[in-house]
């Protein structure tokens, strides 16, 4: 990846250039777009596709497609669903799903849709709720503040409030969603054709995927939820030049990190987080070769782990660039020095940076402890016993005082997680349980007393297996009484998960605290006030990092150029398979290949364009500019990767599946007449039984 | 790792302080050792020392301990042997080895000892070859001029010369070896004592391990090979403050490197090869759980997979400390400032670190190929595949046009590996090709024309599988016949691993071609351009980076500082009994356990020492200045590791069996009268059937 970078948000100075930017809705740069591209965004136009857009689950995006609460998304968004309603018999993933009739539409077992309905600026509120203070006074007068704001907020349990700290708490933004709990599955293709290439085509372009699922949204009547507003399809979706519009929720961005918490990401955090996901993508490889169940229940984890590998290979590769990184220094010293020639600016903000730098050598000092007593166990089960473990202390106090995510706002969430029926696999609960307290014994010790505490004269494998043998957490029933029975059911049980998670949260709690007060606050106490300097020596025009909530960015459909060859902004239907070699992952689904005399060749099936988004974004809208869907974001390429730190025009893609594409597939390939019909009312389409 | 670093080889500048330097034997610092330690060692002890110590295998370190060809290096060192020699039903990895006659003595499969005999300096001849020579024709020259040498110096198939690059070329010298084909094993313990503590404990301290083994050399006529050098052992063994030597092998070390190479490797090199790593240890932990064959057959794969991880961590951490680094940046700096200052330096040196630079952004743009290519495939078998493609290719041209490693001087080790009995086992086979198919299909992409020629429509797990079944190479006749039929024979060869290696050998080799004319030649032209210039500024009392070749290293037995936390020299035997919980890899074998009361708790067990050494040296005997043994070494500390680039004596430790342990354990636990006997002949020890 060598390329000349010239980006605005590297100087985070002058408002982003070209198609750069995540822009919230309340900031929305409309006369840039109308210089570009002749046409302003009104605020109706900006209302209405917010509204049309969703939230979906906890890290993807979507859009409303019909008035009867039909949503678009991804299919590896709903992978987690399709998986969870996939028996050893009926495997959905591997054979996809169609539901003939609404009635055959099924239910996601812990799945949220939600729409936001509003954004109001409590920046105020924070700061006053803050003035003067830091360290554990400050965190803890922040928490408190906005766990009031979203109480206040979420007046019942159909609405959920979150306030967003945007441009490193330079502003604070209470967001009220609408918030859709019982989501069905209606479509979804094969996985062969949906993630179609694998892991070796996935961030690639050119590329051939049908990366879709449809699934409908209901109301508490049990019947589907009308939808005022949601995005019409077009007739003709995108063209090469045509303006486009992706309405989503980028994950996370970093380009307004300083320095040393870039250095702290390039030096530790990535390589430290790579190696894991490298090991465990050892593990499910060959734990896969077991057997097809072994394989079938670890497909899901696998791709998160894959996918997440090459997202990070990606982004340290960019911090890695010595000639991107000293851009970075340069844009922080410029800041910096016109900060340091204002004595009322230097007096304000001059020390912002080197008290994160001392936080970050905080976090050095703490983090094999940290990441190990906080973050170091993981399982579907051992999620689930500490939030039981830790909702039981928490819930009884006021509300300001407790942890974040055990708020009465998070309540309704906190409750879907935990009585989630999703199925809980115990082969791969102890490989993932065996390998978190393989790598706590590896970063802390054999000899570190949580090690001793928590392993006993047990390995790793054994203590996994007789906990996972032994615990009854995956009965609903035992949870919702561990849950209602609070502290007294939580003390007496005698599940081997809940008392590990016991064990450990003591030691769990004291170092999380420690972080909290000594990195967290520190960092957001410092980041505010470089936020406020960006804000008084460049202006406001400017947009904040990803931060998972909802974003418009703005871009046309365009090739671009890699190893000095042009690659095109269009793949087509045809190309798919001319891909196929016959084996996985480029072997085609047999509905494909039935299919492909009746598919027209030259139906463009994927697409690029400039458009500036990130993980999260994936199941994005991709839409015009009469607000028509043109196509659906699965993914960027392999250049995007970098977006993370600073976006390049020349290179940067969004990476969508075409919305003819989806058409054709839906019409030729699946003969899925009721959700075409619903997609496109008064359109004729081909008759037959489905693909499936 | 937080420490101050004040190294002699940071500044590449003043003689080495302190107990820095592995030292070559025709410049050892006698007069700075007496200065420090009050012994001068004389040329007579030199002589001994070095010809009682031998090379053992491709990467470790051993000495001749008896008159009777008796060898003692790790365990870890002949595991390789121990496995081979191994069976379902015969484990001796898990039960050890005792041969209680002569008679029982087991031949090692491939394995060779080799003792350093002599060293000439031909720095002059190889100077006068190259003269003005860039590019293709100094690497011609240099290769031609070396295989002349070597062929010269080799009068007999039971010497090996080798020319050893010093000083990154700053000097040449020939190493004449005498080899010992013919290696049998005498005695080894479990390996649950000599690996205790496993992966975890690997490189920390304190530390509890009985990491010994013993083989024995013998002649052409079958019996014990007579060794006219050998160590005594001490009556004592070490003590706190002793001084101690090391003479040994280390394998590599990276001081000398100029800041743009330390750069690929801590941005590129050490990543990659960590991600790879940690993926395959992911895969073999997994592999290992599908049955107790599976884990036997893969134990030794997984112990290097693991080793090298946690070692190249190490040196990825040291690389990525900002202050290391930028202490190496200023000693370039200051030798390029005093080169600059001179004319006729500046006009003979100034541009060689551009060169280099260079030549590393040619290895960037290269490396995915020549990685993919030329390193990426690799098995057991593949590797015998490739050898016998290869010789046939090579073997009829002229001496000096060969590819290194087919010239005559190497041809008898290269029989050697090509006629091994080492078993070779399937699943593994298939395991290793799968996942190097899977990692060049992953760097080339899925469109690269060379993964489209060697998988074809098969998927990596099927080509894999498919070719692994199909081979012969297995069978030693089968691989006699390809490597004397020469290129008719592996031109009209069916077997599939052969058809593999043909059709990926064009390639590879073109890409080799490139990677040696235009990197590997620029960076040693150049590098032996800036040794030249160092040697010019700062004088010839520096050492060389370790290149594998025999070093001997000073030092004394010393604890450290860790954490603020002084750090004992040694441990003791019962510590050992006091480390163990029963479970794996801290479960004591039951030898040991059966023995426990009669070994006496205080004899010291494992210990650390000052002496400079790095991956390469385990194996090395630890001597007193009365040349006697007084421990092995088997490991350095987890802060040695950055040793690559620089020592840091406060810190940097040498992790040693204490030979009182191995006397008592012979003695106590095994009751290996014989083996004691030959290391001490005239002590007296008890009597009874072995404790294996």
């Amino acid at each position: 990846m060598k390329r000349l970078l010239i980006m605005a948000s590297l100087l985070g100075a002058t408002p982003a250039l070209a198609d750069e930017g995540m822009w919230t809705y309340n900031n929305f740069p409309s006369s840039k777009v109308k210089e570009k591209y002749g046409f302003a965004p009104t605020q109706d136009w900006l209302d209405k596709v917010r509204l049309s857009s969703a939230k979906f689950g906890g890290g993807c995006s979507s859009s409303f497609v019909s008035a009867d609460g039909l949503v678009m998304t991804n299919h590896h968004c709903a992978r987690g669903c399709i998986q969870q309603l996939s028996t050893a018999k009926k495997d959905f993933i591997a054979n996809g799903f169609y539901a003939k009739t609404q009635a055959e539409e099924l239910q996601c077992p812990a799945l949220e849709v939600s729409q936001l309905l509003d954004i109001t600026d409590v920046t105020e509120q924070l700061n006053a709720a803050t003035k003067g203070l830091t360290g554990k006074a400050y965190a803890d007068g922040l928490k408190a503040e906005m766990a009031k704001l979203e109480k206040a907020c979420a007046t019942s349990e159909q609405f959920r409030c979150d306030v967003v700290t945007l441009y490193q708490g330079g502003k604070y933004n209470l967001y009220k969603y609408q918030r859709h709990q019982d989501v069905r599955l209606v479509f979804a293709p094969e996985q062969a054709i949906a993630f179609f290439g694998g892991d070796p085509d996935n961030f690639e372009f050119p590329r051939y995927d049908l990366d879709v699922s449809f699934l409908r949204v209901y109301g508490k009547d049990g019947k589907p939820a009308k939808t005022e507003h949601y995005f019409k399809w077009s007739e003709h979706g995108a063209k090469e030049g045509e303006a486009t519009f992706i309405s989503g929720h980028p994950g996370r961005t970093s380009r307004g990190l300083t320095v040393s918490q870039l250095e702290t990401l390039r030096d530790m955090t990535l390589p430290k987080t790579l190696f894991r996901l490298s090991e465990m993508r050892g593990q499910l490889t060959e734990f896969q070769t077991r057997g097809a169940e072994q394989k079938r229940t670890s497909t899901n984890l696998l791709f998160g782990v894959e996918n997440g590998l090459k997202a990070n290979k990606g982004k340290l590769e960019q911090l890695s660039d010595k000639g991107f990184f000293a851009q970075k220094v340069a844009a922080e010293q410029e800041l910096r020095t016109k900060v340091n020639a204002d004595p009322k600016m230097k007096a304000k903000y001059g020390s912002a940076w080197d008290e994160i730098a001392r936080a970050q050598q905080t976090y050095r000092d703490l983090r094999k402890e940290y990441e190990s007593m906080e973050n170091g166990l993981y399982s579907q089960l051992f999620g689930l016993a500490r939030s039981l473990v830790r909702a039981a202390d928490e819930l009884p106090k006021p509300d300001a005082e407790r942890l974040r995510g055990f708020n009465d706002a998070n309540l309704p969430q906190l409750k879907v997680q935990l009585m989630s029926k999703a199925p809980i696999y115990p082969e791969l609960e102890v490989l993932q349980l065996t390998f978190s307290l393989t790598k706590i014994r590896e970063e802390l010790g054999t000899e570190h007393p949580f090690v001793k505490k928590v392993l006993g004269k047990e390995s790793p494998r054994a203590l996994a297996t007789r906990i996972v043998k032994g615990s009854k957490l995956a009965d609903l029933k035992v949870r919702e009484q561990l849950l209602s029975g609070g502290k007294a059911a939580i003390q007496a049980s005698k599940d081997p998960l809940i008392q590990l998670a016991s064990l450990v949260d003591p030691d769990a709690r004291a170092i999380r605290k420690r972080y909290e007060e000594e990195v967290d606050a520190v960092v957001r106490k410092n980041s505010e006030l470089i936020a406020q300097a960006r804000f008084d020596v460049y202006g406001t025009q400017i947009y904040p990092d990803a931060t998972g909530t909802l974003r418009l960015s703005f871009g046309a459909v365009k090739g671009y150029v890699e190893d000095g060859k042009q690659v095109e902004p269009f793949t087509s239907m045809g190309g798919t398979f001319g891909h196929a070699t016959g084996e996985e992952p480029l072997a085609l689904p047999k509905s494909w290949l039935a299919a492909q005399k009746t598919v027209k060749d030259t139906t463009p099936m994927n697409f690029v364009t400039t458009n500036d988004i990130i993980g999260g974004n994936s199941g994005s809208p991709v839409i015009n500019q009469n607000a028509e869907i043109v196509g659906l974001v699965f993914d960027g390429n392999i250049q995007s990767l970098g977006g993370d730190y600073g976006f390049d025009e020349s290179v940067n893609r969004a990476v969508s599946v075409h919305s003819d594409a989806i058409v054709e597939a839906l019409q030729k390939v699946y003969k899925a007449d009721r959700v075409l019909q619903e997609l496109r009312p008064g359109a004729t389409s081909a008759k037959g039984g489905s693909g499936l």
